[in-house]
């Protein structure tokens, strides 16, 4: 089997580049371990920049996002007991799109079908291989047999267990890390959200998040102990908790009902560099992971397959192969301000066991200069509904 | 001996205190433990807020600095090698005014002079009494006798080694602090300064400083152990670690000469809650200290200043006491950001001992943010030309 970009990774990085690619006439094939419903059933967040909106637009699968995706003009924070919100539209005339990671993906997957793209599912021990070469291709086994796919580029959207990024030696590799002493406990709800826009709430309990999927699907979210699992909560539980650290004028509105999901998920900030390996790309989870506040994970990806499809695209139409050379140093320019700021959203949002009196103090001015301050409201804006590409 | 209102301090807070009251006919008495000469041979920051030029002029006190002073529009920030300037004056309007603390303190003498004001020079044993009553007063040491000062109210001024904190009963007191693991190396040299305006340098061997006094009289600093002595660097020295922090084309232009001063600070931020016990109140450095990193100490005493005056003033020519009343509840609402600014400065322009590569790859983040995107340029503007009182 030979294509041009061998892409390793069925998400939505992936699929998305796989669509983007195919509106260039650049031909890839994309490898995936899982089958097609378990992909569609991971949950994850649903908060798209406003360039994540564009990228799904030129790739020709923005029609049902349009149509059943909620366009936020700003968001809640509460701290102190109180709410204020940051007008993002007023502010610097953009907006945030609320539509669910597995719609979009599930949106990729029927583009790539309508076109007739090549998605293989269940592909076991994929190994990209001569990578340093200039003739890469990737190994697997399906169906039991070992495959091989000979291809010009090799693009890893395998995520932070894949094995792309295991593929750049070690003595090149650089990883940067920083875990969080805190989990986030997350709940699925068939119930009417308790805001139209999404609350961040600042509390002496911890952190508390409230988000949506639609108008009768909330997701809630706690701060927790890492030593926690699902089953130390009741939903009663839970719902208990989430109203004693949102401000009372939420949760004298909050609808609670049963839980159709409960997961508790850590939180942790990784960059890999470089993202670039002689003829491997890494690209979204591979190479980075953020923690949630903020919702920069699929946006982050999004950003990475935006420079990854201009430098195929330039590369492949135009002879000119500056900008996939250059891929790396763009791709992380980005990526580290966006780290930045879901570092700084969890800083500010959550309590930290090592505190001090202090540091609390501190973040409560934080909050208030943001409150107060409407130069600090757009720098925030901008960076939440996502920086120029 | 009696008066309105006794100042115990006779630094630029107590002077400027009794000098913005007298023009309200408001009487004081500043008793200060140390001499004039002591006083005036203290070398301290000297950038001062917008705010603060304007409580100078309020004072009557302002006619030198606006012949000496130099207005900066703006600051150079310098890292990665390379420096950008944020435009204080482009962004937001505000510029800020670099003149020495000790020439404020001298132009406050001299008007306190001139107006017959009482200014009690090496009291000692200075102790403020029955604060919690409707008479206090304050009994002293001078030349050998005891003294006693009644009065309506007691300012505390006299710093963060005075005895009017202390006088706050523990069981109310509440000292928020951090330290820092590093001191600030400073030295001036009468030699023409190095850039017309402040370059805040962030290099990986640590902080520097390029900062004036005049156009032949510089002060520079640089991060270094707290372990270390003036008498640990000579000037040599100095000037070397100076040029391998700063960019070279700062370090290309610098004028070295010999040092007319060098000492070691530590980095310290420090509140005590609350402001007001009674009929005492505490201002500047008895109530807060804040890192040197963005020249807050002596504006956040004018701030406290500008809201004692206000109360003051209401106080006895309205007869309305709420601003008096709410006296520690609005200093301390702006203390907290200034000290949240002053962290920050400090933080992202230091190294840290315990820095992980992830936290200094978000530190160059956070500057590389600040570089390129105005919001965030605007935001520190209003910090350091001070925000509004």
């Amino acid at each position: 089997m030979r294509t041009q970009v061998a892409i390793i990774g069925g998400g939505p990085s992936g699929l998305l580049l796989s669509q983007l690619l195919y509106t260039k006439g650049i031909d890839s094939v994309v490898l995936e371990r899982r089958s097609r419903d378990y992909v569609l059933s991971r949950i994850r967040a649903g908060v798209l920049e406003t360039g994540f909106v564009d990228l799904m637009k030129q790739a020709g699968v923005a029609d049902r996002m349009e149509r059943e995706g909620f366009v936020h003009d700003g968001t809640q924070i509460a701290f102190d007991g109180e709410m204020f919100r940051i007008d993002f539209k007023k502010l610097i005339g953009k907006t945030v799109m609320v539509y669910g990671q597995t719609e979009v993906t599930r949106d990729l997957y029927d583009a790539r079908d309508a076109a007739g793209g090549t998605v293989l599912h269940e592909c076991s021990a994929v190994n990209p291989r001569d990578l340093d070469t200039d003739a890469p291709y990737v190994t697997f086994l399906k169906d039991g047999q070992v495959h091989r796919l000979d291809c010009d580029f090799v693009a890893g959207c395998d995520g932070f267990h894949g094995p792309s990024r295991q593929a750049i030696p070690t003595d090149i590799r650089r990883e940067y890390e920083r875990t969080y002493p805190f989990g986030w406990l997350g709940i699925l709800s068939e119930t009417p959200p308790v805001d139209d826009e999404l609350i961040y709430a600042n509390s002496e309990r911890g952190f508390a998040l409230c988000s949506m999927r639609n108008d009768n699907l909330s997701r809630y979210y706690i701060q927790c102990d890492l030593s926690d699992t699902p089953d130390d909560w009741t939903d009663d539980a839970f719902w208990d908790e989430l109203k004693r650290r949102i401000p009372d004028e939420a949760a004298d509105k909050l609808v609670t009902g049963p839980s159709i999901e409960k997961s508790i998920a850590p939180l942790r900030s990784f960059v890999c560099e470089p993202m670039r390996w002689g003829r491997l790309f890494l690209a979204g989870d591979a190479a980075h992971i953020v923690p949630p506040t903020g919702a920069k994970g699929l946006n982050t990806a999004a950003s990475d397959i935006h420079y990854l499809f201009e430098g195929f695209d330039r590369h492949y139409n135009d002879g000119d192969s500056d900008a996939l050379d250059r891929y790396s140093e763009k791709a992380l320019a980005r990526i580290w301000k966006t780290q930045r700021f879901s570092w700084w959203m969890t800083t500010q949002l959550h309590r930290f066991p090592d505190q001090t009196e202090f540091d609390l103090k501190v973040q409560q001015a934080e909050l208030a200069f943001l409150r107060d301050n409407e130069a600090a409201q757009k720098a925030l804006a901008e960076s939440y509904t996502g920086m120029p590409y």
